[in-house]
């Protein structure tokens, strides 16, 4: 949770939409050197519009807009900006006055803003902190990326097991320093580790003298501060979870994560999954300079080039069958094209199930059987196809008949291809979607490049 | 959100965890016809962790385990469950007891599984249902799919917008027909328009005395009733947002959507994405036939088909120059497996950014300008790359020098189709994601193929 709210209700009653029309306004305003007008426009924005906004513009009208806004920089506009733009205005804006923007965000905001400048200015940055906030961005620090303990606020309510309703009503009203919003209070036994949630519209509706207890949730998931954050996004989706609490190796609570924190997981978590399945880097978005979208797509390209290298040194074999038969590379790209679609199809459908942890050991073997099966069966059904479209087209029977087995091996291999690695990669501790495109095309391309120029070097000729 | 809770406390002290461990003790148990056994097994879960092991097994073993539960089926399990396994278990426990079932649940839930259901069903179950949670779902089922009318659920709290924190706290203490949870209590004017959202952890640390206007959010997001589910995952994305007001065509409040509802959305939505751009059905998934999902695959196969076919209608104008220089044939893989992946990792960037509202109106130029450049760029590098393995392998400078054309000019469609194309299906109304793979690998095969072989035809021989 951020300071949205209180920011809100206390500073504007901004209710501008970010439209297109509005962006065009600005952009003008920008252009024509009237800052003062793009100013009063971008504030008239709320903050996460605004990073919207920032995000969309090009480079030198963010920069122009930003340089109108430094004096009144709204600190929570950082804290939702892309990381790729954000690096980008945190270095426009210099690193003390980052330093003070940091200071006035709640914990696991920062944290996130930290952990992704260099080491230098997060040196800065942290002397710059308040003495109590800097070592919990410190400990946020001492997590391994990824884990519970980078996604947690500090700010926790916390209460004794033994409390009533009534006390937990008195201590929220006296306590000036709770987090702004919350959802959840966490029950705590004497050595400061969780027994239970009562969600607060519980202790609203209950009378002042009903002991918590009676309305905790009792089988409450505890998240252990290591744990990945993709597995918490897992434990909150399949629970409905809105909040849970966070436990050091000795069980105390030391912090609570929010649902809007998993969302933003979850979303990242889907752009590791398509990224990674596009063969596209992750850092690779819509706001990298060329340079960088270059270097990303590089590798890629790389990797799918001594694919199809290799694919290529396969064809050489049968260079001469193919002097003898053109036919046969002429209807080459087709069998490579049906086996590298259906092996892409399988894939993608395990990668998402292993996301989804729908796909486990459990099940492995029945679906790569299912996925044979399938394989056998569209391999059957195209095999008659192509081959009699192939016999029709070169008046060759002989051919079709060769296309069409080679197109039924093509798809069995890629369906038994498409989910088995995917499957092996998880087992041994890699990301499925690394599979990716590049090696499952690279299989069927020599599949089907071979056993079709294979069977017709030995059967036609 | 659904009665989770109250069950949790009421029903039994589950903590057994769904481990590989637990579903091999429950497959046992039913290939041992210990259904005794499964079903006590069964019954230590939490129904979501239930939910999760009816999808995990197999046909035959899921049809005994409900069997074994039907007298005491949870009506949660239901909701939890993935629409292909849901579509069996209804199947198998009747329809008569599903409607008792449903009668239990929250509307939001009620509505996502009759929804699913064939219209005979549906008759059924409303028919079994309680008069007004009838008239729920039937105006729920009249909102059109996929909008905020299917996903809102119906009990909300809304108070007067003149009440005092007091008024709010004895309102909530009295009434019983509340929501089970709730985080938002809602303020409307005299018409039943929501003015207003109060965060239940301000009503609970503010005076008894204090106006609820002074401690509400001013500026809400309201959700008109037919707004596209995945707008509503924007805002509350974008706003971190926790529960929004729904309101009809007149502004009355009628519903509230909570964030994990959205959570689902937000998988659906990546789902969909995911899927398309694998070339694959969204109704394709781990838990359909084999039936299913060869006839989900066979569609895409098909239109793979098609243009692989214009590929190879292409390559055989020029099988006369294939004929005389068999390298040509050798190398065409490798110029279409280039612009292949450049135009699929171009179209992965361009349709997460749409779907993330990155990618607009206002920078679709710019983005498709730069998608060019980084097409000049890394094909200029892999001209070179390329050209000169083509030259060293076969001997033949001038081979390089068209091959590295070729692989410059289909880098450079690649990155200005993959951009424009998803960007073009946005703009006239379509899923910029059914682009897909198919369309663009068919236009670099295309482009490949021709400059290279033509090319070819034209100055090498």
């Amino acid at each position: 949770m951020t300071e949205e709210t209180v920011i809100g209700v206390q500073n504007s009653g901004a209710t501008t939409e970010l439209t297109s029309d509005f962006i065009s306004a600005i952009n003008l305003a920008l252009d024509q050197n009237d800052t003062a007008d793009a100013k009063s426009l971008a504030q008239s924005l709320h903050y996460a519009d605004l990073a919207d906004l920032l995000e969309n513009l090009a480079h030198v009208q963010r920069k122009e807009l930003v340089e109108a806004l430094r004096s009144d920089f709204d600190p929570n506009v950082l804290a939702e900006l892309d990381e790729t733009v954000r690096e980008r205005v945190v270095d426009q804006l210099g690193i003390s006055q980052v330093a003070e923007a940091i200071a006035e965000m709640e914990t696991d905001d920062a944290l996130e803003v930290v952990e992704e400048l260099d080491a230098d200015e997060k040196k800065v940055v942290l002397e710059a902190l308040p003495v109590d906030e800097r070592a919990f961005i410190e400990e946020g620090l001492s997590y391994p990326e990824d884990s519970a303990g980078r996604l947690m606020q500090r700010e926790v309510v916390a209460v004794p097991m033994h409390w009533k309703v009534g006390d937990a009503i008195d201590y929220m009203r006296d306590t000036v320093d709770l987090p702004i919003d919350f959802f959840d209070i966490f029950l705590v036994d004497p050595t400061h580790s969780p027994v239970g949630t009562v969600p607060i519209s519980r202790v609203m509706r209950s009378q002042r003298d009903i002991p918590l207890s009676d309305v905790m949730r009792k089988h409450i998931k505890i998240v252990p501060v290591d744990m990945d954050q993709e597995e918490v996004a897992f434990l909150f989706r399949q629970r409905d979870l809105i909040s849970a609490p966070v436990v050091d190796d000795s069980d105390r609570l030391v912090g609570v994560i929010t649902v809007d924190d998993i969302v933003d997981v979850i979303d990242e978590e889907h752009e590791e999954d398509i990224m990674r399945l596009g063969g596209v880097g992750e850092e690779d978005d819509l706001y990298s300079a060329v340079i960088d979208t270059m270097k990303s797509r590089f590798t890629w390209l790389l990797i799918h080039l001594f694919a199809a290298m290799i694919a290529a040194y396969v064809i050489s074999f049968f260079a001469d069958t193919i002097e003898e038969m053109v036919a046969l590379a002429i209807l080459m790209p087709i069998v490579a094209a049906m086996g590298g679609t259906a092996s892409v199809q399988t894939l993608t459908v395990a990668v998402r199930a292993i996301a989804m942890k729908e796909l486990t050991m459990s099940n492995a073997y029945r679906t790569i059987g299912k996925e044979v099966v399938v394989g056998i069966l569209n391999g059957v059904i195209f095999a008659v196809i192509i081959g009699a479209f192939a016999w029709g087209w070169f008046g060759n029977p002989a051919l079709g008949g060769v296309i069409g087995l080679a197109i039924v091996i093509n798809l069995i291999v890629a369906g038994f291809a498409g989910s088995a690695l995917p499957i092996l990669l998880q087992r041994m501790g890699f990301d499925p979607a690394v599979a990716s495109s590049a090696f499952l095309t690279s299989i069927t391309d020599v599949v089907g490049f071979y056993v079709f120029l294979g069977l017709s070097a030995s059967l036609l000729l």
